[in-house]
């Protein structure tokens, strides 16, 4: 009675901040990790671009807006919301709209941070957040554009989602 | 005898079209809608950056070219064509090559237009043209990038397709 | 017993190389072809951007890392390695690890070379090192950015992988 299969949906979302200069004091948070005192990402929230498009990725998936029409810019409630705090808000909205995550991919494009040695722990802190697989991975531009150049750092995910009606059983 | 499940495919696309200045007497077409009569988008057809993403990830996950050799880029019967026909099309040949549309998911990475406030409309109208589920999103760039400084815009699409012969069917 | 379907993985990875200068020296490889033996880009091993990208989409979706992980930046093994080899290692990796390819698709940004010609050869090269379908489609950015301007070339890949165990079956 069953369908054989569920076609599930994927959604993709891109975020970019730009890094402040240093002695601004901002703290530099990405992936739902903090990596330095001074010289972070400015924007609402913490401007962790990782998290930002994870959550882009998520809700376009689901079909229930963006990280604008779901936080608003100027909404206090999430002005100080870090990056982790936003994406378990993301996935609960889709989860209460009757999906399920299958897992989100995300890449950060950036010179810094030095992503490499804390990618595990970036992974467990945002996949607890989705409370859903994510994976991180990173790259650099070869100097050129704006991360290149350093005057920001931007992040790329694709995640894919499917309908809590059409989850897999295991009985036969 | 059938399998118990497909996997679908994925295809994403990417797009970029440059501003005209101010007086140019170009409309700014974004998402299948038209946003205002001057200072629009720039290239072939109306520069509809969000749909020609949409196409080249619907194109790219059927296997069958992209954008530049469907359309080519003097045809003059698509030189002055909407966005939505293009996807429309697309989504037909995709459908002619034994494919279902899972969904689409696509951002809008400008400056302008101011998305949000018409994203449903937009949505419906781009769900119309492709046939099956189109999500649109949008960001900015935070003035950093060609977009940030407003010399174009951009969009990013995912798509899902998967074999026809493998539709879900509800019979038990 | 076996669940009625199962939920693929995606993975999304972004390259960019810089165009060394007229009279480098320096071949251009681009999608596993060779284009040009003269001012092609630069980087690590053959600065295969499209091969590069889709390599962090595979590794993304199967959560083992990236590139730079893999192959570290100045592991002499891979130093001189093609795309296509690194892409063949990848795919590998990704079985060994318990998944199977569903496709690729990947996009090439770049005013150079022009791609059409060779999509289908470009296409093939990179499904034998893939040992799945991996499909290859271009753009250009209208003369912005950095591909725009021609100081570089970009890719963006999506790749959807699944379990092998959920492989599957056409006994009934
Ligand atoms: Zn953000
Ligand atoms: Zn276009
Ligand atoms: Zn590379």
């Amino acid at each position: 009675m069953s369908p054989h299969f569920a076609i599930p949906r994927v959604g993709t979302g891109v975020d970019v901040h730009a890094f402040t200069a240093p002695g601004s004091g901002r703290p530099l948070w990405v992936a739902g990790l903090k990596w330095a005192d001074d010289g972070g990402l400015d924007g609402h929230s913490d401007a962790d671009v990782v998290a930002h498009a994870s959550c882009d990725a998520l809700l376009s998936a689901a079909g229930i807006g963006d990280l604008g029409t779901i936080f608003g810019t100027g909404d206090p409630r999430w002005s100080g919301a870090s990056g982790a705090t936003l994406l378990r808000h993301c996935a609960e909205l889709v989860r209460a709209n009757g999906f399920e995550i299958g897992n989100v991919s995300v890449q950060l494009i950036a010179n810094r941070p030095k992503f490499a040695p804390r990618r595990h722990e970036a992974q467990a802190q945002l996949t607890a957040a989705a409370g859903a697989d994510v994976t991180v991975i990173a790259t650099t531009t070869d100097g050129l554009g704006l991360t290149g150049r350093a005057e920001g750092a931007a992040a790329i995910a694709t995640a894919i989602v499917y309908r809590s009606a059409d989850a897999p059983t295991h009985s036969g």
